[in-house]
C-alpha cells in the first residue's frame, strides 16, 4: 500500500527526509555528540580501503543492514535519487568487503579472521547475514537492481552449504537468519534457503545442545557468555514444544516470526500450534498494555506470567517491532482480528514511543512509569531512561524503527483467495489482485477519529470479491459499516467484517468506529497494576506526564466516576488530549503516618503514550491509581 | 537487665538452648543439608592442627566471632557450663591460630600469607578483627576471663601500631573495626584504641582516596571489586560531611554507630550533627515500615529518598541489627524517644523476621511483598526468598541475630546522671546506679498488651532520682501513667515521661498504652506504597499471608471504613491476630479489560510480620491496597 495518511505520512516523510540521512551520518560517524558507530568504516577497513581497527559491537554490521533495508522501503514510498545513490554506494562497498567465498562480516574479516563460524553462541555472524539478506531482498523488490541480492545470495549459499542436516551442525545465538532465509526463498524460489531456515529451527533445543558442544570445541570467547541459561536464546526445548515466551525477547519473537512464516508456507500443524500457543502466552500473560514485551533488563528478557513491572520494565523497541512481524505472519495463516489488533497496538504505542517526534532521539527501553531521581539513576532502574538518547553503542532499535515505518504499507492489507483484508486503517491506496485487479483508496482520520472510508475501483466493470475489514476489539461492538450509504451486508467473524458482493467502480464503504476514552483494567494477577486504571482512546494508550500534572504522579488518583473528555489540541503538531478531574493525595510530612491522607481535586491531562518525553524531562505514568 | 518476659524470654531461651548449639554445629560443619561453613576448621588449619584449604568467604572468621559474642551474652542470661566449655575451647583454638605478632585472620594465615594488609578494600581483615574484638570484650564482661581479651588486645595493638596518623595509611573496606576499638577502649581504658578508631573514621572520604592509592600499589585482587563507586563503602566524603545514607547498608550503619559512639564520648558537635543528619535521612526517607533498610540488592545498598520497593527490597537482617546499635548509641547522646521507637520497631519486626520461629532457618533479605513464582525466581527478585534457608554461604545474619537477642537486656535501660531511662518495655529486673543503687522490676504483657508495671526497690530507704519512661510515638497520646495507683506527676519531653520524686521501696509505676490496630499510610513520595495501607498493633507491623487470605494478594482491598478487630490466638504459640472484612477484586479473564472489576467481600486475617513464612510457602504483603 502507498500510504497517504494524516497520521503516518508525516512520520514516514520525516523518516525518509530526516531520519535516514541522519542515521546515515551516524553510521558514518558524522554526528557530534552521538555515540560513535563505525558501521560504514568497518566495511571500508574490510574492503582494504581504510586503515584502523574494527569498531563497535560484534553485530555492528546489522545497523547498516537495517538502514539499507529502510532505504529500500523509502524508495517505494517516493523516489529519492540521493538516497538511492548513497545506498548504491554502500552496496558497492559491501561488495568490495565481501570475501571471495561469499563470507560477509566485518568483525571477523577485520578482527578475527581465524575464528569464523566458531562462536555462533555469542558472535552474531548468522544474525548479521540475516539482516543483510533482508535488506538485499527489500532493495531488489524496491529497485529491481540485483547487485545486493546477488551479494547476499553468495553469502546465503555459503551458509546453506555449510550448515544443515549431514553438514556442519549449528544454530544462531541470536535468531534472525531463519526469517531472512525464508524471505530470500520467497524472493528467489530457491528451496535450499527454505530448507536451511527450517534446519536452524529444527535443530534448536535439540539435545545434546549445540551450544554446549560448540563451547567444548573452542578456546575462543567473545564476552564469555555461556550457554547454561538455555531459556535465554530459546534453546531449552525443540521449537514445536515451546509453550511459553522466554528469554531474550527479540531473539524469541524473531524466532516465532520465522516459525509462523514456515507454518504459513508448509501448513504444518505442529509448528502452527506452537506459534498459536506462544502468541497466546505473550498476548494474554506477558505483554504490557502498550504492546511492550520483556519485563526485565537482565537478559533483556521475558520473565513469568503476569510479571509486568512498569518502572523496571524492559519493553525494548525492537521487541515490539518483532511482535509486528510475528502478528503479520500469523495473519497470513489465519485472519483473526487479534493479530491485527496487537499489530496496531504495537505501532501506535510501544514502537512509536521509541522515537522522538523529531526523529532524532531513540528509546531502547519503553517504560510505563518514569520516576525522577530513580529512573536512569538507581541500580535496577539505570536502563530506564527519562529522555531518548541520540544514539546507542548497541544501536539495534533506531534503524529497526526506520525500516518498519518505511515499510508500513506492507502491513495494512493482505489477500487470501478471493478476499482482501484491511488490517490497519491507514489512508492511501492499494492495488490488489482480487477479481483480476482492484484498487482500493482509503481515507481516515485515524487514530484521532474513527471514520474510515474505502473507495473501491476494480479494473473490470464489476468484480466479485470479499472485502474483509478488521473490527478492532477495543471498540466493543460500537461500530457501523455501510456500503454506499446503506448498512452493509456483512458477516462478522473473528474480528473481521466480511462484505461479499459485486463491486463496482466508485463503491464506497464507510466504517465508523466509536472513538472515546476507555478505562482499562489489568488482570488482578498483574500485581504492578493492582488498583490502577489506564486510559485508551481508539488504538492509543494514554499517559500522564509531570509537566502536565505536577510532580509525584503516584499521588494522583483517577476516580472511577470521573468523566474523561477528549479534546483536539495543537500539542505535538496536532493530537487528541484527554482531560479528567482527578484527585491529588496530600502527603503526610512524615515517612509513615496514621492520618488518613486527604485528597483535593485537580485537573489532569493525558497525552498519547507514544509522544511522552518530548517536552521537559520528568515523571510519567500510564497506570494511575483509581 | 535480666529479661524475664513472656515475649522475649522464650526467644532468648531458644537462642541459647537451640540456636547457639545449632549454629555451633553449623560452624563445625555438622549439619547435613546446610551450606558448609568451615569457620572452625579454618582456625584448626591456621593453628596447624588440621590439613586442608581455607573454606568460605574472606570474612568467614566473623561468623565464629559473632557466635562467640552471642555465647558470651548467653552466659549473662543464665549459666551454661557446656556452652562456656565450648566457647573456652574455641578461644583456646583461636589463641593457637594467632600468629606471634598478634595477627589473626585465617584466610590470610592459611591461604594468602604474603598478602596481609594489602587489600583492605576487599578483604575484611579489619572487619574480622573488629568482630573478634567485640566478642572478646563481651566474653570478658560476661565471664571475667581475660584470655580472649588478651588475644584480641594483641591483635588490636598490632592494628594500632600499624595504622594511624604518621603510620601506614589505611581504612577498612567494611566498617566494624571502629566500633570494636571503641568498645575495647571502654573495656580497657586504653586511649590508643579510641585514637585509632577515630583515625579510621577521620581518614574515610579523604582525597586522594586511600582505596585508589591501595589499588595502584597492589597487583593482587580478591573479587576484583574496584573503588570506583565511592558511595558503596561510604568513602565519598569525610564522615562529618555525609548527609545521606548511601551504599552498602550494613557498612553504612556500622559506621554511623561508631560515629555516634565517638560523638557520645567526645561531645564533638560536628560528629554529633552528622549522626543526627544521617539518622534523620534514614528514618524519614529511606526506611521500610518494618525498620528494614537497603532498597536494592545491587550492592546491598541504600538508594535514594523514598525509593522503597516492597518486592525487590533488600532490607538485610544485619542492617536492621545495625540500626539498633546506632539507635542505642544515639540514646546515649540524647534521650529522644524516636531512637528507642526505631530500636523497638527493628526488634519486633525487621530483625525478628530474620529468624524462623524455631530458630533453625534465617532470612538475609526481609521483603514486604512476596509473590509466588516471582520472588526467589525471576531475575531481580532472586534474592527475595519465600522461605528462610538453613544457612548461607555468606552467613553474616544468623549469628548477628543471636548476639543481638542474647544481649537484648543491654538495650532496655540506660542511665544518665540521676535519671534512669526505660527504653523498651521488657519484663525483668535491672540494677541501676542512680541514688546509690536501685533495682527496678518490670512486668508487661507487651507487645500483645499495653500494660507495663514497674516496681522500684532502692537500696536506701528513699531515693531521689528521675524515672524516665519512653512514651512511644505510635500510641499518639493515648496512654496513662500512674504511681501507686494515682496519676503520675510526670513531665513529658521528647518522647519520655519524667517522674522525679523520692522513691520508696515497693513504689509501683503503671504505664498503660492503648493497644489497637492502627492504619498506617506512607508519604506519597513512596510510590510503591501509593494507594496502600498497612496495619500496626503497638510496635508490631502486620502482614497478610496467602495461607490465610488466598492467593493473589494484590487483588485484595482493605477499605478505609472496614473495622479491624484484634483477637488473641494460639497461632505461633500465642499471638494477636487481626481480622477485617475486606474485598477481593474479581479478575477479568483477559490480561486487560475495559470492564470495571467487581469486588466481593472476604474475611481477611493479618499476622505479625515477624512471624511470616512460618507455615506454607506462599505470597505475603504488608502494604494492602485500600
Amino acid at each position: 500500500m502507498k500510504i497517504k495518511d494524516n497520521f503516518w505520512s508525516p512520520i514516514q516523510n520525516m523518516i525518509i527526509d530526516t531520519v535516514l540521512p541522519y542515521q546515515a551520518d551516524i553510521l558514518e560517524d558524522k554526528v557530534p555528540g552521538a555515540e560513535k558507530s563505525g558501521a560504514v568504516n568497518n566495511f571500508r577497513i574490510a574492503a582494504g580501503e581504510a586503515e584502523g581497527e574494527f569498531y563497535g559491537m560484534v553485530f555492528q554490521d546489522s545497523d547498516l543492514a537495517k538502514w539499507l533495508e529502510a532505504a529500500a522501503y523509502a524508495l517505494t514510498v517516493k523516489p529519492n535519487a540521493a538516497l538511492e545513490k548513497k545506498a548504491d554506494d554502500i552496496i558497492a562497498l559491501i561488495d568490495r568487503a565481501q570475501e571471495p567465498d561469499g563470507y560477509l562480516n566485518t568483525f571477523f574479516t577485520v578482527k578475527e579472521p581465524h575464528h569464523k563460524w566458531q562462536n555462533l553462541l555469542e558472535c552474531h555472524e548468522l544474525y548479521c547475514s540475516g539482516h543483510m539478506i533482508e535488506a538485499a531482498v527489500a532493495y531488489y523488490n524496491a529497485t529491481g537492481k540485483d547487485a545486493f541480492l546477488n551479494i547476499m545470495r553468495r553469502n546465503a549459499d555459503l551458509i546453506c552449504t555449510r550448515f544443515g542436516e549431514g553438514k556442519t551442525r549449528g544454530i544462531p545465538g541470536h535468531q534472525e537468519i531463519e526469517l531472512a532465509l525464508f524471505r530470500l526463498y520467497q524472493a528467489t524460489g530457491e528451496k535450499e534457503y527454505l530448507k536451511t531456515a527450517q534446519y536452524f529451527l529444527d535443530e534448536r533445543g535439540k539435545e545434546p545442545s549445540y551450544f554446549e558442544a560448540e563451547l567444548a570445541s573452542r578456546d575462543w570467547f567473545h564476552w564469555a557468555h555461556g550457554p547454561e541459561n538455555k531459556f535465554y536464546a530459546q534453546n531449552h526445548a525443540p521449537v514445536r514444544e515451546q509453550k511459553e515466551a522466554v528469554g531474550h525477547s527479540v531473539r524469541a519473537v524473531y524466532m516465532y516470526t520465522a516459525m509462523a512464516a514456515i507454518a504459513a508456507e508448509t501448513g504444518e500443524e505442529a509448528m502452527l500450534n506452537a506459534c498459536r500457543t506462544l502468541w497466546s502466552n505473550i498476548v494474554n500473560k506477558r505483554m504490557y498494555i502498550t504492546g511492550g514485551v520483556g519485563s526485565t533488563h537482565i537478559g533483556e528478557a521475558f520473565t513469568v506470567d503476569y510479571d509486568l513491572p512498569n518502572d523496571s520494565i524492559y519493553a525494548e523497541t525492537c521487541a515490539s517491532i518483532a511482535m509486528v512481524f510475528f502478528a503479520r505472519k500469523m495473519l497470513e495463516i489465519e485472519p483473526i482480528g487479534e493479530y491485527a489488533d496487537i499489530m496496531e497496538k504495537e505501532l501506535y504505542n510501544g514502537i512509536l514511543s521509541g522515537m522522538q517526534l523529531d526523529g532524532k532521539r531513540f528509546f531502547y527501553v519503553n517504560p510505563l512509569e518514569v520516576v525522577p531521581g530513580v529512573s536512569g539513576q538507581v541500580p535496577n532502574y539505570k536502563h530506564v531512561l527519562p529522555q531518548r538518547p541520540l544514539w546507542y553503542g548497541c544501536a539495534c532499535c533506531p534503524p529497526n524503527v526506520a525500516r518498519l515505518i518505511t515499510s508500513l504499507g506492507q502491513y495494512a492489507w493482505s489477500e487470501k483467495g478471493n478476499a482482501v483484508f484491511s488490517h490497519l486503517y491507514m489512508g492511501g491506496s492499494v492495488n490488489l489482485k482480487a477479481a483480476g485487479g482492484v484498487r482500493i483508496d482509503c481515507e481516515s482520520n485515524y487514530p484521532y477519529g474513527g471514520d474510515i472510508q474505502y473507495k473501491v475501483s476494480p479494473e473490470a466493470d464489476t468484480a466479485d470479491f470479499t472485502l474483509a475489514i478488521r473490527i478492532p476489539a477495543w471498540c466493543k461492538g460500537e461500530w457501523t459499516l455501510s456500503v454506499n450509504g446503506k448498512p452493509a451486508q456483512a458477516e462478522t467473524t473473528n474480528g473481521y467484517a466480511y462484505i461479499t458482493r459485486k463491486w463496482r467502480s466508485g463503491d464506497e464503504v464507510h466504517l465508523a468506529l466509536a472513538m472515546k476514552p476507555i478505562r482499562m483494567y489489568a488482570n488482578t494477577n498483574v500485581r504492578d497494576d493492582a488498583g490502577c486504571v489506564s486510559i485508551t482512546y481508539g488504538p492509543l494508550v494514554y499517559c500522564f506526564e509531570a509537566c502536565d500534572n505536577g510532580a509525584s504522579l503516584a499521588a494522583l488518583r483517577l476516580p472511577r466516576s470521573a468523566e474523561i473528555s477528549d479534546e483536539k489540541s495543537d500539542l505535538f503538531g496536532g493530537t487528541v488530549i484527554l482531560k479528567v478531574e482527578g484527585l491529588r493525595v496530600e502527603s503526610c510530612e512524615a515517612l509513615y503516618s496514621d492520618i488518613p491522607p486527604k485528597v483535593k481535586p485537580v485537573n489532569l491531562k493525558a497525552v498519547p503514550y507514544f509522544a511522552w518525553g518530548n517536552r521537559e524531562i520528568g515523571g510519567m505514568r500510564v497506570w494511575m491509581l483509581e
